[in-house]
């Protein structure tokens, strides 16, 4: 299978696959995402993903129909259909529908329902900096939960797409947030300096695996706010997510950025690059 | 029928009705929607949700499949198979989808997906006040376009009905904004005031209706941003949304509000009674 949807227990190829049009993400976007990259047929990261996957549906009250292991295996299972190496597996849990349309739901919570969908996504190349647009971030006060209100994102993305730019990095008046869909980090003078993980970005998985190779490199971290002015004289940009794990940037909105570390820049990459060859590996691969 | 649902010319009893897992509102809440009141098989007001659901549309970039008199006919044509003179008509339109779910979307925009939904809804009684919380507002910038983005709505909502509350009034820090799905304005010393309308609410039709009928009723509007304080000290607070054309609230926080403007409240909520009977009655009933 090419690509692969599943919906409470039925699955197939996913552009035939259809869903319940009462479902609440129809009306509301009412449900939790979360999504990893997977080679080799093995999920990189995959605990930390089902671990925020859960933080997020319990701070939003929507109730996942399976435990943690239970999810796990299907997740592990389920790519096993797709004639792939390299995947994007995405999941989403979806608020339970009760009857017509209506904002209120339940207390206690009945269980939601369970999304998956794979599709081929070759690796992104981490070594290949990127161009990088500015733009205010008027998204909602909840970015550190991976919702499916992501109408925001979808406008920055094509605003940046638009401009030739890999992703928009947003920011709130002076303070840099983060991207449409990244992580945004520097490096200055020797130090990694990243937005804390409050309300208003995502607890990037990617992100803390970078705080945890600057510590086994000897880099230190600051887990602070920074400007739009300190992102523009940074000696290196980083953009991360689960799929582009450290992409740095030559340009921003129109003009050079970056390129003052390139051994610390180098090094911060390598390091996310073997952790991911190191977790995927296989003595045996699987004849697909 | 009891309950209808529509998808781009498929229709059917809504709980039966599916849609494909690849349209957008399943991965982002791409979309936006309008809805009105329908009685006696005759939408209130329907021109201006239109207008409103269009402009919507454009500022998102989502293109409608259908010209603004090809929707009109439809919802009208539409609304005759429900078993219902009492009707809660809602429709959205979906960006379309191109491929694997991605952020960026082509430009330009390709047509949409059309969805509408019909249930049954009995009338609200304008003439019972209830009551209201308070809480912040944590939504987006854009609460000017009615998007499927409804997250925080949905969450205010239900921290308001746990609360006992017809409706939770969203502030930032003093300012009153609106509710998770209603404006809010007040009466004080015989003036009708209410939020303007910039992108921190919607700008709703009720609340149009309210400024036409104050001019009518020679009350004086303006059209300000107003604080929590000024709410707590109206003389009157009044909620209306498309369903509840003008609600009135008697506890706010647990505490009486209200009960000073009688007068002027009767005749602004009857002015809206009559508006709606008027454009909602028929010489010729529908046998259904």
């Amino acid at each position: 299978m090419k690509e692969l949807g599943y919906y409470n227990g039925t699955w197939g190829p996913l552009d035939q696959m259809t869903v319940p049009m009462n479902d609440r993400s129809s009306w509301f976007g009412d449900g939790v995402y979360d999504a990893a990259y997977c080679y080799n047929y093995k999920i990189y990261m995959l605990d930390a993903h089902i671990d925020r996957f859960y933080r997020g549906a319990e701070l939003l009250k929507i109730k996942i129909p399976h435990t943690k292991a239970e999810l796990k295996q299907l997740l592990q299972e389920i790519v096993l259909n797709l004639d792939s190496h390299e995947q994007f597996v995405y999941w989403q849990v979806t608020r339970a529908h009760e009857g017509a349309r209506t904002h209120n739901f339940a207390e206690p919570p009945v269980p939601g329902n369970m999304w998956i969908t794979l599709t081929t996504r070759p690796a992104i190349d981490v070594y290949k900096p990127v161009k990088l647009m500015t733009m205010e971030d008027t998204r909602y006060l909840h970015c550190n939960v991976k919702t499916l209100n992501l109408i925001p994102a979808v406008m920055a993305t094509h605003a940046a797409t638009q401009a030739g730019c890999y992703e928009a990095v947003l920011h709130r008046g002076d303070r840099v947030t983060e991207c449409a869909h990244s992580n945004v980090s520097i490096l200055k003078d020797g130090v990694f300096r990243t937005a804390p993980t409050d309300n208003l970005i995502l607890p990037g998985i990617a992100r803390a695996n970078l705080i945890r190779f600057c510590g086994q490199l000897g880099i230190p971290v600051v887990e602070e706010p920074f400007t739009v002015d300190e992102l523009r004289n940074a000696d290196e940009i980083i953009v991360s997510s689960s799929c582009a794990f450290c992409i740095s940037a030559y340009e921003l909105d129109g003009h050079p950025v970056g390129g003052k570390a390139p051994e610390l820049l180098r090094a911060l990459k390598d390091a996310a690059v073997n952790d991911f060859k190191t977790a995927t590996a296989r003595t045996m691969p699987i004849a697909k």
